[in-house]
């Protein structure tokens, strides 16, 4: 360990156990030389590090005092986003997602490294007694008549959603699918083939990387910076060196950053891709996971039908009912024949049940429940994490959503850290999963969904030791002879 | 017209107006062509006709007489399946499969075209307890434990299944799926890449030439015979001919024909493949619907877990429900992860549901009921048939399902037929629907699964009329000039 880092690592500790208290002045540098023997360098950047990460703030001609409370949150620094890239990439995505999944499955685990909500928070039983009535009034004709673009009254109601945004969106655009998993798949089959290439973000869900990679497209990774979303003017830059037929994008709680576009740059979007005519695949899923004001998807800003909008009940109201759907614009009967050709239907008591939910449930009531819920489990995951990380870690806390993109020291290998987390029965999602070209080496993505408590504060905490651990520089064990 | 045929017409309506009757002699040719001034080669053309169409029967040096009844329906001749043909097609499917989707929905008309069996058949408010009931008690946990390969109760239920044809099937190799459409397609991306061939019937599945044209592979057509299935020396020239990366077949009524192979014909297109290291896609989503003894699928025989089995409960138990199957053999756990990456998992509730509706719910006697309805239906459609269908008509009633595949005469335009029927509130899908190469012109499959009433004889007859028609020679209209 280089001198520097065990000296903030001993100042961190003092800070952390309370013998340096908020608002109180460090020793200064001069005296720390002096009392400890180190060179001024190795103490301003022992400072500086400390100050990076939040800890400390130092006062012009006056020195470092400890971080108050509330304000070291602030003062925590987003992630860094990646340099713009010209070329593009041929998708080759790894097993890593589904030895994540697999761990994630077994209920002793710690799940960090998890995709799904929390089941803790949703309405199961009042969605039971929906999904029973209506199965129990189903009139067995509409088995037929309910093919897609699906149920009419549950587009219905997904039509008066977008309507509360101030969004008029025709049913007859609203095609239901099995999750917005399968609405994206479908979104990018309708506007994109083998060989040709699309726009997406870095870092960008997997699920994206994934579905590129099996329609054999090639992917321009767009810088994404983890609070403002997609770099606008690095897209700009790729339309016009690359022939672009598609954009994906999560303009709302990005996924893995939590990056939330304004409405200006959501509006520019839009124009950039209206002018060329490049179709958008906006893909919302976390939208109604915003603890404040809704932000209004790119969507909002489409005259020419280009964006297919995609949206999920999977997160925000019924985790495993698998129920999506996308808003397609001048895709929409494309993507009601692709749907018919390769799963047929959603199926209908569930899409009967969820709109009864939405009718009649109290939806909104819900909602709220969820967003003070998920806004309790982000206060309390950031507190763990200035508790237990080592310092030089990075993190932009999102305006909703249960994820937190942390950006650890560049040191820091998230591969490793990950299978070490497997070894002590905690799962995470390292940085890699979230890009064609295996970047973000030194990130990962953190589940804070799951309801708060002693052991997941000690997950933190044992997670935060093999960051630590994982940053040392060492011998690597020799490769065995097979 | 020609002579022949008005001559037969007017037999025929003496035959079926009771002027004739069954087991009465038929005038001799010679009076006939006396009384009647024809030539004998006219008289005896017609009486072949009325012959091969079931109504007459010629006795060795005696004479022509009228069918009995019962007899008819043996003696009616099975339609003639293609000539194999050496060249691959490239598939290319029309609009014709949604045009006839879209009308269907339109519970005005009559759904001889639907590919839906009638929703009047089952067990709805039991299904929607358990499904109730299951939603209630569902475990918010197992949202994530039951992803692909799917829920383990209803695995070991679907296992439970095969146990009882005899096959030892492994829950670990049942993949579940959002119907057999979905298990379908994913079988056919496990085994086969874009350019690549596979071996099909003809004819086929409308779906199967869907999947294939949405995979950008070609199809090698197996000739398939009404009643005994797949041409196996037509598929084994095939498989010497072309480099063949798969086959998929119904090996158990077969759709549209509703052929079903002989345990011997299933065991022989296992050895042919397995020698080969060919996979099969074993498309048997009609299978529960055999009238009398179960007939295994060709999976039995399978021992090098080559064969892809798909399955549903989309037929025989929870239409609109989509929950359906693959028994994949070695490919399982590739299986498990396409289904993954394109719809995540199937609906939870839907699985849990029909697990406890399979285990506790009664679904034998169901099934038992369900097959004695669809064979009276048979019976009905075939009596109608033979009560208002013009000569020439060849029909192979098939041991199960809710399909009628009708050769009608060579001259006869399905599509026109088709056309007409729509006008008069009647669908039927004519038989170019069902081949890569538009083949079977003068076919129609009719889904007779539909509560058989007055309408319906009614709209029987309006289609023999249509059929009648169809076959004049007459001046095509001219092309109005735009």
């Amino acid at each position: 360990m280089k001198r520097y880092v065990s000296v903030a690592e001993e100042l961190r500790g003092m800070i952390q156990g309370g013998t340096l208290r908020p608002g109180e002045q460090l020793p200064s540098i001069r005296s720390l030389c002096r009392t400890r023997k180190l060179s001024p360098a190795t103490v301003l950047h022992a400072y500086e590090a400390l100050e990076s990460d939040g800890l400390i703030e130092s006062k012009p001609r006056s020195g470092y005092y400890v971080m108050k409370p509330g304000a070291a949150l602030s003062a925590t620094p987003a992630p860094r986003m990646p340099a713009a890239r010209a070329q593009s990439t041929r998708v080759d995505v790894s097993n890593l997602v589904f030895e994540i999944l697999e761990a994630s499955r077994n209920r002793e685990v710690v799940p960090f490294g998890s995709a799904f909500p929390s089941p803790s928070q949703f309405p199961w039983m009042k969605l039971a007694r929906y999904l029973g009535s209506s199965a129990r009034h189903m009139d067995p004709w509409s088995t037929v008549e309910s093919l897609p673009p699906g149920n009419l009254e549950l587009r219905r109601q997904i039509a008066r959603r977008y309507l509360r945004l101030g969004m008029g969106v025709g049913v007859e655009q609203i095609v239901v699918t099995s999750g917005a998993l399968e609405a994206l798949n479908l979104s990018l089959q309708a506007v994109a083939r083998s060989g040709e290439t699309i726009a997406i973000e870095s870092p960008a869900f997997y699920g994206c990387l994934q579905a590129a990679e099996r329609l054999g497209l090639k992917v321009v990774e767009i810088p994404t910076h983890p609070r403002e979303g997609m770099d606008l003017e690095a897209l700009r830059a790729a339309l016009d060196r690359h022939s672009i037929h598609a954009v994906w994008a999560m303009t709302t709680l990005q996924h893995p950053t939590g990056a939330t576009m304004g409405s200006d740059r959501k509006r520019e979007l839009i124009k950039l891709l209206a002018h060329r005519e490049i179709p958008l695949i906006e893909d919302d899923a976390y939208a109604e996971l915003q603890f404040a004001t809704a932000s209004p998807p790119a969507k909002a800003f489409d005259k020419k039908g280009l964006v297919l909008h995609c949206g999920s009940f999977s997160k925000c109201l019924a985790p495993g009912y698998r129920l999506g759907w996308v808003a397609a614009g001048r895709f929409s009967e494309e993507i009601a024949r692709r749907k018919i050709e390769s799963s047929l239907a959603t199926s209908l008591p569930i899409q009967q049940g969820v709109a009864q939910m939405l009718r009649h449930g109290g939806y909104d009531a819900h909602l709220a429940r969820l967003r003070r819920f998920l806004a309790t489990q982000q206060s309390a995951a950031l507190d763990s994490l200035r508790r237990h990380f080592p310092l030089g870690y990075r993190v932009a806390p999102p305006a909703g959503g249960y994820f937190l993109w942390v950006e650890c020291a560049a040191s820091v290998d998230a591969l490793e850290v990950h299978r070490l987390a497997l070894d002590h029965g905690i799962t995470i999602a390292p940085g890699p999963m979230f890009s064609a070209r295996r970047q973000f080496g030194n990130f990962i993505r953190l589940n804070i969904g799951h309801p708060w408590n002693a052991a997941t504060d000690r997950a933190i905490a044992r997670l935060g030791e093999l960051v630590r651990w994982s940053k040392l520089p060492r011998v690597k064990p020799a490769v065995r002879e097979p």
